[in-house]
């Protein structure tokens, strides 16, 4: 690596760690993407001309930094080993994409907008937050697992008893449990049950056994891991601020152990005081 | 038990224990599960034929299975003392039952359908998921009698000043009940009320009282006892794997019950070495 | 007091505390409020009569127990002094007045309702949860307050705004709460929010802003204030108990005392020794 | 500042922290407010007469009181420093502003309904809820920006792909933007996913995996984060009242560091009885 390449790179790492720099990106990135939301592509006022220009600058911007980042790794490979730097890279190469050509005009329009998961990769907080989704998925993989199950059955069930009542709702297993998610969100869940509960008077004894079961298995489950994951993440982080009770005790635990050794110290003074004089009465002994 | 069935059990159990083919066979009975679901019963393609040969396949596996697991205990008592082995012995059973009459397809279809609960056996962490739904049933129990009462005195309430105002919502206590709980899961309840209060102005103060008691009691009662449930088992896990803080005030207190060890030994040091001298100086005193 | 009515009591309060015999009792009211529920009053079947009966015993064995209770204090000041027993009187004297009379029959039926409440009064666990109601009252006010400001502030704004677009729902400022209620639980919010849109393109700002301040506040405060209420209490039973992080935290403070103590005893023990060595020092100098 | 100035402000200090003037204040906040949402303003019952003598009571109070607590300041400038001072003094010239005229009566009405604002810098425990509000607010910012990434990549994809089949609801991005916030409150979410449906048979895929995508985060990160706040204040509260077991543990430590400092001096004594020891023995073998 040359020196002059190490300057450049310094100064541009100093540019994009700039706070002001890095709100005024963040801040252009998300106007733009509103201005696409509100407008959907009519862009004819001046001042949706000039953010094309400030768009365009931060294309140019996160292309040079992705290529200085990729010619400071030793190799190509190195680079693509870490997760976000190929999520970058796609990101990157996608907005490069000209979006003129008429045809593919829907196609561009939706490169244009994946944009906005720059974000993600440009401020730590939403990196951390997708990292703490991530971390509870396989833990809520088996919550889902429990309620695709318990789905299944009332699915069954409920296509078994009300197929006759209503084809739409109840023709077959995957549309039961289509409605059964729905009445799992108290989405007009009564309409379903009225319907039903007109040919079989009982029927509202399934209908509340499935709520109660599925809003208290998900009420249970879902936010008893969030908070567990919650909970370990931030006493972990006290713990390394030396801050919570966890750090406390730790230097309880040091407190003690210094106790220990002080008390080592003394009972070895103590045995040696013990020795001398023990001697010192066997030689009066002797002497006398 | 011959030393040739004890070779078969363990090559069966290292089978059954095989991360690959513990997937391979969730993958199976889900799959299996969700094409039942698809298609209600109408096998055709070759794809959902080779899955009926592996369903097959995987309801002779868990038959030997189960055989193997009896064979294995000393009585048949003893297999069916524990609760999941006659939670998986019904399965088996059920799903050895033969499918192909005609005039029983519905029952069948049902009994085929029970087969996904084999994942709740097969899986620890739904077994474990279950246990700790069934150990909180005893504490919610007595939030559910608390809600029964109020809905009950509500709905006693409800059909007695608004039952000329609609009979199918508010016609007697039952139908009263019902009609709370809908108000309870906000499902149009806003309809229910602008009903009532064209003929009495002031009935949004029962609506709103009974939607602030309910929603507070549920949200009260019940999350605090999920989450009191969860760090309670949180923490008995945590003390066992010897983290989290009950494990370090363990360790303290380990700490602390040495060091008492430790001042007892220099007590009793310090005590014997006071004898002497002090016999010294009396012999010293009778010498002189 | 005398002998014999001593014994009676005791006799009594084995049978109340007797838990078959309260199990039965409250099987009785339970089934007894689902059927008033189930039928309203049509008092036919041959079980109805049977529980008509056993309702009647239940009344008598409430009415003896509390004239038990009432001849077991000094006076009846002192009895009355106590919630639960002018509850419990209330609700007994209640379930005493004669419902055949015709013309009084609606009010009878809501009379003979609040007998299940007895439950409340029977059931300790039913007692514990009213009393932790009762206690996040006092915080939940300040909550329910601040929401009041909210909603009152945004209601006057949005029958400002929207009279004129809908009268029934913006009219005045009461109705305009009522809304925003309704709104705040999500019920058919889009309706109201399509109507004023067709002439303020720009009303979702009101309606994402209401939903956001209230849903956030309403989550915030109230599951706070739940788990704050519920952790202290859990805390402070599992102290009582001996169990948990603070009453291990109570013993390593205990284990400390306690070496501190020994340290005292052995510091006076080194301080006594150092006197005579000293002491025997300027002996054997003045000697020699 | 003059001594009967003074005087006059301890006297009206004195008043307005009495407790029964407090809350008198406050119900003539409340009601009055409650008398304007209930009638808006067709005050004729003398009770409303009354109220208004009350309310104009009320306001020449906080006129008087707001000037007493400038006068009481230095300066101006520091008297505006604090930001609940500003509020106040806002508050009191917006009650100040008559509301005769004809012309401007609805904006008069809005001013006469910020004065219920009024009770937020009046009771502390408001102040509080505010503040924590407040204080939540940039953890919450970062949620949201993800929540914001989320929606709006959804959004696209919604309108790119459902554009033809309802334009009202996806008709460009910030239309479905708003559609997909509905369906996030589970607002007839069904009556859409119905529509799309017809046309498109697998689009509940793309309804499913947003609801739980958005659900999953909203649950997770905001009671999440809303309980970590709220249990780090209510731990620091804890410890600046000496009790919890951050005080317990900060206790212990301060036990621990006393029997380190006995310890100290105990290790002092036995050196420097092992000195005279040490020399006494020398002496000894000297003179001997």
């Amino acid at each position: 690596m040359s020196e002059s390449f190490r300057t450049w790179q310094l100064r541009f790492e100093a540019l994009r760690s700039n706070k002001f720099f890095e709100g005024a990106v963040i801040a252009i990135i998300v106007i733009s993407a509103l201005v696409i939301g509100a407008k959907t592509y009519e862009e004819t006022s001046r001042f949706e001309q000039w953010l094309t220009y400030l768009v365009l600058a931060v294309t140019i911007f996160f292309l040079v930094e992705i290529l200085i980042r990729m010619a400071a790794e030793p190799s190509l490979r190195s680079f693509f080993r870490r997760g976000w730097n190929v999520f970058d890279f796609l990101i990157v190469t996608a907005s490069l994409i000209p979006m003129d050509d008429s045809e593919m005009v829907l196609l561009a329009r939706l490169l244009r907008i994946f944009r906005v998961l720059r974000l993600v990769s440009m401020i730590p907080e939403l990196q951390l937050l997708l990292i703490a989704l991530v971390k509870s998925i396989p833990r809520m993989g088996y919550v889902a697992l429990l309620m695709f199950i318990i789905f299944y059955i009332c699915a069954a069930l409920g296509s078994f008893l009300f197929e006759d009542v209503d084809d739409f709702l109840w023709g077959n297993i995957s549309t039961a449990m289509l409605t059964l998610f729905r009445i799992a969100t108290f989405e007009d869940w009564t309409d379903v049950m009225y319907a039903t509960q007109e040919v079989y008077a009982w029927s509202w004894i399934f209908y509340l056994t499935f709520i109660f079961l599925t809003a208290f298995i998900f009420l249970n489950m879902m936010i008893g891991i969030v908070l567990d994951v919650m909970q370990k993440e931030g006493a972990k982080q006290a713990l390394e601020n030396g801050e919570g009770e966890a750090a406390q005790l730790n230097n309880v635990q040091d407190d003690i152990r210094q106790l220990q050794a002080q008390l080592d110290r003394m009972e070895a003074l103590l045995s040696a005081q013990e020795q001398p004089i023990r001697q010192k009465g066997v030689d009066k002994t002797v002497k006398d």
